[in-house]
């Protein structure tokens, strides 16, 4: 079998076979097959797409390219979910604890943040003491102890989809549904877990920039799961704003504590609360999602899902007073206004340019090697549907960098304003389900 | 400027500036800009295509992507002619003494062989003595006292579309007609000529496989030979039969010799006349084609043309007691008939097989480093239209190599017979020109 064929066979438009997709997929991770090969096959991808049966192959193999998760030895189903990547949000932060606390099993592999978006991983080192790093072992007796662990990778999992991923970013093939649903889902896969929730995001601040793109990148995704033999659903959701107030590490685990107080943001709280019903959903917990918005809220009302969260960051040895006493988390040197030039109702706020303020401010990494800084971020005190009147606060920028007055303008230009009103829809759009 | 914005431009089906394709050119013949983005880059023009200015733009930065060639010493229009490929395409051979001889300036760059087409090059050396590696200053003088030499290239000429060339070659991105025409442009015109015809061919032997193609490929050449100043004009030629009845390096010196004498095959002699007669109106000895017609039918009758094929080769050093006496060429120890196993018309002769099983009897190269045999090769005896009995020869294998039963075989299945008389037409079917 020669790659330069399978290329030249998806060029023409045909499907690739089971072998031929293996065999790329084998020889591009061992090194036998070059870049350019890959690049070349990626872009005639990205013109050509690839059927269902396709993607799920190039998703069985990616998965099984490196090492992958066991999960057997924790009882019950084992619930994941997954976010296209969004700007604030925090959704695992509070979500977590919240249906751990219903009773489902929840073993969470995240990541970190780079660019505008920001990482699970990194918003739990605010908390000081917390340890993102696991044995195997400790993972999954955390995980049937207490019900939940969040975890970056330590085994080699899915070494295909970070060559692959690496190489499509400088080679103009990000934009290919078959690829990003491959990518996202070949991760998740290799994790272990028995159901799988997506969050796609839709919007300015998000990597789908339409309803449509997302609902097709959704349904892609969860036609893999359902081939592969898992229970995946997905929700569409609105990023034309950021997700909540904060953008942040400890500004969003604060926030995240708020909603696990019941004093969330509207959008937040219901996010969290849609997202977690169907989880619970997933892992049999209830029957219908009515019941399980029910058991969410009540797992806000009653406390156990902040009580859940501060087992969580103990247990990997987090300091939890910093949980029961959120003013303990240092505050930035510079807490700066951003404020309205004009009267006027919000009518969006561009998550980009907020999510790569807040990164300018300190928040986040615009390479894998930056330092982040903790207490760095936004906090928006208008959200999309508010009205301003001149001379009000839009926003307060949270950093240590005294020379912050260019991003203060960046966030005032990410507002845009209108004299009628604004119509305020729901968060979460659509569920997505075979 | 970046190479992935470039790619990103590209794959949305945008022009390219003029910046951004010599940003390209320069950055890919240094080695700033690595394969892997070439390949993807390659592949979205496979789709996207390109603007006539963006294809002009580009074949001038590959022409200038190394050294060209100054032809400037040498008196009077300088013509030159390319053909896309072919299989018994001893065109240069007897064209270029005939166009010599009429007072044209022919100061050729010719390549040697690869898989199924033979080169020019090659055909030359089996005539012993031969030297295909002459100094510029050596090349110039020579054109300057005879009119014509036919030599290697030496400088580093074109060094962008030898890399481009390759990676096309393994990534699938043969296949697009701007890439095809800005690397046989951009060849041709760093090889300083003031005027250059197109052979381009069209059938199961040649590159591109319908008329269609060869037409838009001929059309964008002669386009960007306008646009880059040269006048350029292409024909289109039929290779559903190989030309002549000769495949094989000195087999096919030899029925050039006869061509010269006035015994060429009825399908070679076309070519060349017609071929002849356009240099001869670009290089301004004639005013139109008919004229120039009968002054390379001349140049046959009255043997100047062949006396021009001995200065030819006694200038670079051939020993031309060969072409006074063709048959003191050496034969190959094996001549094989493959005679037909029914009678019939022949309806078409795979010029492709035809090239792979001359190759396969030693006359040409699997790779670069293999040794050619230059008595080996094939003499067809019928060729498209012609009858043929029951047992009756249909071709010669001439090799060296005493197993070749199964290349007898391959070479049968290369002809098509039918019971109904075959209609045959010319060679040359169109010129284009602007």
């Amino acid at each position: 079998m020669r790659m330069v064929d399978i290329i030249e066979k998806k060029v023409e438009g045909k499907a690739l076979s089971d072998e031929e997709i293996r065999f790329f997929i084998e020889g591009y991770t061992k090194g036998t097959i070059p870049d350019y090969q890959a690049s070349a096959w990626a872009m005639a991808v990205l013109f050509q797409g690839m059927t269902p049966k396709e993607i799920a192959t190039l998703t069985d193999a990616m998965e099984h390219s490196g090492e992958t998760i066991d999960l057997s030895a924790i009882a019950g189903i084992k619930v994941d979910k997954h976010s296209t990547g969004g700007v604030g949000d925090k959704t695992s932060l509070a979500l977590g604890p919240l249906v751990a606390a219903c009773g489902a099993k929840l073993a969470k592999m995240s990541g970190r943040g780079l660019g505008h978006t920001g990482g699970t991983l990194d918003k739990m080192e605010s908390v000081p003491g917390t340890n993102v790093f696991l044995s195997p072992e400790q993972f999954i007796a955390q995980v049937n102890r207490i019900g939940i662990a969040i975890v970056g990778q330590t085994a080699e999992v899915d070494p295909a989809d970070k060559k692959l991923y690496a190489l499509r970013d400088v080679t103009g093939t990000v934009q290919s549904i078959p690829l990003i649903a491959s990518s996202i889902m070949s991760k998740k896969l290799a994790c272990g877990s028995n159901t799988i929730l997506l969050d796609v995001k839709f919007g300015n601040g998000a990597f789908m920039k339409t309803i449509d793109d997302a609902r097709e990148l959704a349904k892609t995704m969860v036609r893999i799961g359902d081939d592969l033999g898992r229970d995946t659903r997905a929700i569409l959701t609105d990023m034309n704003e950021p997700l909540g107030f904060a953008v942040g590490n400890a500004l969003e685990v604060k926030e995240a504590i708020a909603t696990l107080h019941g004093n969330g943001p509207r959008d937040f709280t219901e996010l969290v609360t849609e997202a977690g019903a169907i989880m619970l959903l997933q892992a049999k917990i209830v029957k219908d999602l009515e019941t399980g918005r029910k058991k969410i809220q009540t797992a806000i009302k009653d406390g156990s899902g902040f009580a859940k969260m501060c087992e969580l960051f103990a247990a990997q040895g987090g300091d939890i007073s910093y949980l029961q006493h959120p003013e303990k988390f240092p505050e930035a040197a510079y807490v700066s206004p951003i404020l309205a030039e004009r009267q006027g109702y919000v009518k969006s706020i561009d998550s980009l340019e907020i999510g790569l303020s807040a990164m300018r401010l300190g928040a986040g990494r615009a390479t894998m090697r930056d330092k982040i800084d903790m207490s760095a971020g936004i906090v928006l005190k208008r959200k999309v549907g508010d009205f301003v009147e001149k001379g009000q606060p839009l926003a307060y920028a949270y950093t240590n960098k005294a020379d912050h007055e260019e991003v203060l303008a960046q966030i005032r230009a990410a507002f845009a304003l209108d004299d009628k009103e604004v119509k305020v829809g729901p968060v979460v759009h659509e569920m997505i389900a075979l």
